[in-house]
């Protein structure tokens, strides 16, 4: 599905700053999500140090008149079944950080809930990113719409065809990971 | 530690309008849960038809400190293992409709996201009740204190001590669920 790429100037000089006192490990797979009650968008990176490659990417789609507990355990299920096949080896969620409705967020809370629980059984660290700085991250601009994401998810990391929305979501929240810890951020990011 | 008490005679008025055309099993264990991250109540309660009795009620803690994926995957352990141990047939938890503090209820929401996914993994219904729906339930009043709480249930299930807070609000809310499917409120409850 996608090859290998060259990973921009401020990574490759990041990369090179983590290589004198390295403690991060050089082939790092990073599992990104972009939670939703209805379609969640599920996203797995491949770092080697240098490059990044997209392993796969997809939604995990709930009915839109199934009830919430079904929806929960649709997610739950099929993000563990996901989490086996492709072992990933840390986790990058969005944050919310900014409520407009109370009860969406109260919504949204529970399935990253279940998100959160399912990658915490099985061990693996769980980090969030603010959504401008994701955007920023892949696009140069915190005010990105999905279909400019989308655009460059496709671009930059060489995929075929433009991932759907919630799945090219799911691959910037990776690759902002992936820049974060290459030490392009100021601090190193806390698991939550 | 209870024994079988003789509902109120609201609710046995109800139960008898149910015997009439019956569709509800005559013994129902309930298991009521009062969600939050730090501190979750759960209690167990069987019904007969006539009488209730408290099968078990305990909090579920996590450390002040641990990590927000940490809690959330031992409150869905914890409750994975209650579940199995005491199989309940249907599961009550408190409605969040109200938000003082978003940020809390996000919180909340995501242990209830667990909560309700662990439920939904066993097969089990899911009801919710509002906060002053529960407390009017069990104390005649919608602003009753969780101490006032504590004492009812300890008087109306003939515990031999008071129960810790949030199992006793576990109690009163699996105690609400019974009230209700009894006949009690003019609506059948409908799963979430």
């Amino acid at each position: 599905m996608t090859r290998g790429r060259q990973l921009p100037g401020s990574v490759m000089a990041a990369v090179k700053r983590q290589d004198a006192g390295a403690e991060r490990p050089r082939n790092l797979r990073v599992l990104g999500i972009d939670t939703s009650l209805r379609s969640t968008g599920v996203g797995v990176v491949d770092f080697d140090g240098t490059s990044m490659r997209c392993v796969d990417c997809r939604p995990i789609k709930n009915k839109p008149k199934a009830l919430l507990s079904a929806c929960l355990q649709h997610l739950g299920s099929e993000l563990g079944e996901y989490l086996r096949e492709y072992k990933p080896d840390e986790v990058a969620l969005e944050g919310i950080f900014y409520f407009r409705n109370a009860r969406t967020a109260l919504l949204l809370g529970h399935a990253r809930g279940v998100m959160i629980a399912e990658c915490a059984k099985a061990g693996l660290p769980v980090y969030e990113y603010a959504p401008a700085k994701i955007k920023q991250a892949v696009t140069g601009t915190g005010s990105a719409t999905k279909t400019q994401i989308q655009r460059m998810m496709m671009r930059c990391l060489n995929l075929q065809e433009l991932p759907q929305e919630d799945a090219g979501d799911a691959l910037a929240i990776a690759i902002t990971h992936v820049h974060n810890i290459s030490g392009v951020a100021a601090l190193a990011p806390e698991p939550i």
